[in-house]
C-alpha cells in the first residue's frame, strides 16, 4: 500500500494546471496569477513626506536651533512646486511630495512656527522622515510572481501599480458523481435502506470554498456501465471525483466503472485512516479519483489527498497544508498499523496550542466534524498516545 | 489611549448582526446559519452494515464456528427483507440495512461460505460492526446551531437530514470611502504628488475573503462636507470605512467628516502600530471607521480590529483570530512603548512553527506585505526581542 506522500507524488505529476483568463483585478481576488506582473514604474513615483512638519535641506539643519524661512505649503495631492533654496523651508503634509532641493522633514513636534519662520529644536539628518521614490517598489521590481494568490495586499499592490486587469487561472472545474443505489437526492426522503446524497453536497462546498467549480453529476447507482458513461459525458471537467463503492468487496464498483471508462489506474489504497480505499486512476489527461462512500472518510481524504491537487490545478505554487504541533489533551489507545487522521478541535491559551480529540471517529459518523477544525496525526504503529502529548495537527483548509 | 482589547469591547458593543435570508444549502456554503436547526429524523434512520459480511443474530454466533444458514443477500440500497429467525444469516455489503432482528454483522474475512451456508471462525458479538440507527444524530439533536459558519461537513450533515434550504445572515454590506485629495482611481496614471487607490482595492479583496460585501464609494478629496454627505448616502451600509486623513494634523480630515455626520465619537487612536491613529465613531446605529491612508496600516488595523466587527456583523459566534506561538527568526531591535503588529511569515518545520520577520515593517510599504502571512506581536514596552525567542503571532485572515 502506498504512502500519503507516494500518492501525493504521483497525483501531482498528473495535474496541468488551469488555462489563463483575464479579468478586473478585484473580481481576480482570491483566484491565482497566471503571469508575473513587474513594476512599469517607480512607486511611490516622488519621494513624499511621511509626518506633518517641514520640508527643508538636510545642510541648512544640521545644527540645534536652525531658523528656516517658509516659502510654501504643500498638502498631499499637490503639485511639487519650484527648488527649495538655501534656508528655505515648506510646510508639509502627510503624503504630500517633497519640493525639489529638499532631502529631509522635520517632524511638527520639533519645530516652533513664528510667522514666516520656522524654529526647530534639534538637527535633521538627510533622508528624516522621507519615503523615498521607489521605497515600495522599483521600475522593474516582481510586484506579483505567478503562481501567487492574490490576498488583499497582492490586490492593493497591484492597484497601486495601476494593473487592473489581470491574468488568473481559470477554475477549476471538479465533476462530482456519487455511487450507491442507497443513495437518493437530499431533497427525497429516503425510503427505509436509503441515505441521502450528502458526500455530494459536503465535496461542492469544499470545492468553492476553494475557489474551483464543482459540475455535480448526482447519484448514479451501482452500474459500472451507466457510471462510466456519465464519466464520460464530463469530459470539461479538470478532475473527477466519485464517493462510494471504492472498497474491495462484491461491488468494486468505482474500480470497475473506471475500468469501463478506459481510464489508467495509478493507485488503489492509501495507508491511512480513515479513507484507505483510496483509488486514484487517469482518464484523458485528468486525474478520476475515488474516494469512499462513508461521509467522514469522504471529507477527510478529500481534505489530506484532493486539497493539494485542487490547488496545484488552481496553478497555485508552494501550496501547503496549514500544519502546527499541539498539545494532546484526550489519550489516543487505540492501536492502528496505518496512519490515523483523527478528527480533532485546536485551539489556543495565549498562543500554546491545544486539540481537544474526544469526539467520535466513526467513518460514517459526520456531526463529529461539525466540531472539529483539524486532523491529528497518529503516526503508523503507535502503540498509543497520551494526554500531554505533542501531536502534528495539519488544517488544508486553513492554506490560503 | 485605549487598548486594542478596549476598542474591541466597544465597537463589538455597536454590532447589529445583519438579518436573514433563505436560500439553497449549497449557496449558503461559507455564510452564517441564522437558525437553530435540530434533525427531523434519526440519522442514519435505520441500523446498517459498516463491512461486507453476514447479518445475524449474535446469540446464534456466541461460540467458535457457529454454521449458520444464508437466507437473503442484501445490497446497500435493498429495502430491509422479513424478519431473521434463529440459526440464520443475510449476506450483507457495506451500508446495507439490517434484517429485522439481526444485531450483529460477521465480517466477511472472518467466514467461510459453503453453499446456502456460512461457517464463522469466530464469535460475534452484539452491535459488532453495525451502525445503529441514530449513530450519527438523533432526532431532535442539534445538527448546527445559529452563528456557526457552514462549511463543507456542516453543509453534508444538514443534506444527509434533508435540510436543504437554510435560513443565513445576509452579507454585510461595508462601505468604503477614500480621503485625500492625492488619491486618484487605480485606472487613472498618477501627476506627480499623487497615488492611486490601493487601499480601497485592498479592503474591497479582504471584505470578499470574509464573505461581505464591499460597497465602494471611491476617492472623495480632503472637502469633510463632501465627504460628510457621500458617507449620509452609505445608509445601506452596515459598516463604513473611510482611509486616510485620521492622524491628528492640520487636516483631521476623517474627524472633521464624521462630525459633520453627525456621527457619535467612541474613540481615536488605539495603543498599537502601525494604525495608531484609528477612530472609531457610530452613526445611525452603524459604526463608521476611520483607517489610516497608509496602505500597511490600513490592512494591518483591518485585519486585527475591523476583521472581529465583520465577523460580528456576518453572525459569528465564537470568531477568534487564529493565534500560535512561534520561534522568531531575526531579533527585533525597535523598542516600542505600544505594542507592535509587525509582519511575518510564519511556517513549520515539521510542526514546530517558526517566523520570519525580515521584510520592511515601514507602513507606507505595502510590498512586504505580499510576502506575510502573519504579524508577530511585540508586547507594549518589549524592549528587544531576539532570534529564537518565542512570539505570539496572529493571523486573522485563518479564521474561517
Amino acid at each position: 500500500m502506498i504512502t500519503v506522500e507516494q500518492a501525493m507524488e504521483v497525483m501531482l505529476g498528473h495535474v496541468r494546471t488551469t488555462p489563463g483568463e483575464e479579468m478586473d483585478l478585484l473580481d481576480a481576488a482570491g483566484r491565482v496569477l497566471g503571469e508575473d506582473i513587474r513594476s512599469p514604474e517607480n512607486l511611490p513615483s516622488f519621494a513624499r513626506s511621511g509626518v506633518d512638519g517641514y520640508a527643508l535641506r538636510s545642510e541648512d539643519a544640521a545644527v540645534h536651533g536652525a531658523r528656516l524661512r517658509v516659502v510654501a505649503e504643500y498638502r498631499a495631492g499637490d503639485r511639487p512646486g519650484p527648488s527649495l533654496h538655501a534656508g528655505e523651508a515648506v510646510r508639509i503634509m502627510t503624503g504630500a511630495a517633497l519640493p525639489p532641493g529638499a532631502d529631509a522633514v522635520a517632524w511638527q513636534e520639533d519645530s516652533e512656527r513664528d510667522g514666516d519662520w520656522v524654529l526647530l529644536s534639534r538637527p535633521v539628518s538627510a533622508g528624516a522622515n522621507v519615503g523615498p521614490i521607489g521605497e515600495d517598489l522599483k521600475q522593474g521590481d516582481s510586484v506579483v510572481p505567478a503562481g501567487a494568490l492574490l490576498r488583499p495586499a497582492e490586490v492593493g499592490l497591484l492597484a497601486a501599480v495601476g494593473h487592473t486587469r489581470v491574468r488568473v487561472h481559470r477554475r477549476p472545474r471538479v465533476a462530482i458523481l456519487s455511487t450507491g443505489d442507497e443513495v437518493v437526492p437530499p431533497e427525497v426522503r429516503p425510503e427505509p435502506g436509503q441515505v441521502r446524497n450528502s458526500n455530494e453536497m459536503a465535496l461542492a462546498a469544499a470545492l468553492r470554498q476553494m475557489g474551483a467549480e464543482p459540475l455535480r453529476l448526482g447519484g448514479r447507482g451501482d452500474d459500472p456501465d451507466a457510471i462510466a458513461a456519465a464519466l464520460r459525458r464530463a469530459d470539461d471537467a479538470d478532475l473527477i471525483l466519485t464517493t462510494g463503492g471504492a472498497s474491495h468487496g462484491d461491488y468494486d464498483v468505482a474500480a470497475a466503472s473506471f475500468d469501463r471508462l478506459g481510464a489508467e489506474r495509478l493507485f488503489w489504497h492509501v495507508a491511512m485512516k480513515p479513507g484507505t480505499p483510496f483509488l486514484a486512476a487517469c482518464w484523458d489527461s485528468r486525474l478520476v479519483i475515488g474516494l469512499s462512500g462513508n461521509p467522514a472518510a469522504a471529507i477527510t481524504t478529500f481534505d489530506i489527498l484532493v486539497r493539494p491537487v485542487v490547488a496545484a490545478l488552481s496553478g497555485r505554487r508552494g501550496w501547503r497544508p496549514f500544519r502546527a504541533q499541539a498539545v494532546l489533551d484526550q489519550p489516543v489507545v487505540k492501536p492502528s498499523a496505518l496512519r490515523r487522521y483523527m478528527r480533532g478541535t485546536r485551539y489556543d491559551q495565549e498562543g500554546v496550542l491545544r486539540v481537544r480529540n474526544d469526539m467520535t471517529q466513526r467513518s460514517g459518523v459526520l456531526s463529529s466534524m461539525t466540531r472539529a477544525n483539524c486532523y491529528v496525526v497518529v503516526p503508523e504503529n503507535t502503540p498509543a498516545l497520551a494526554a500531554g502529548d505533542l501531536v502534528l495537527t495539519v488544517s488544508p483548509d486553513l492554506a490560503g
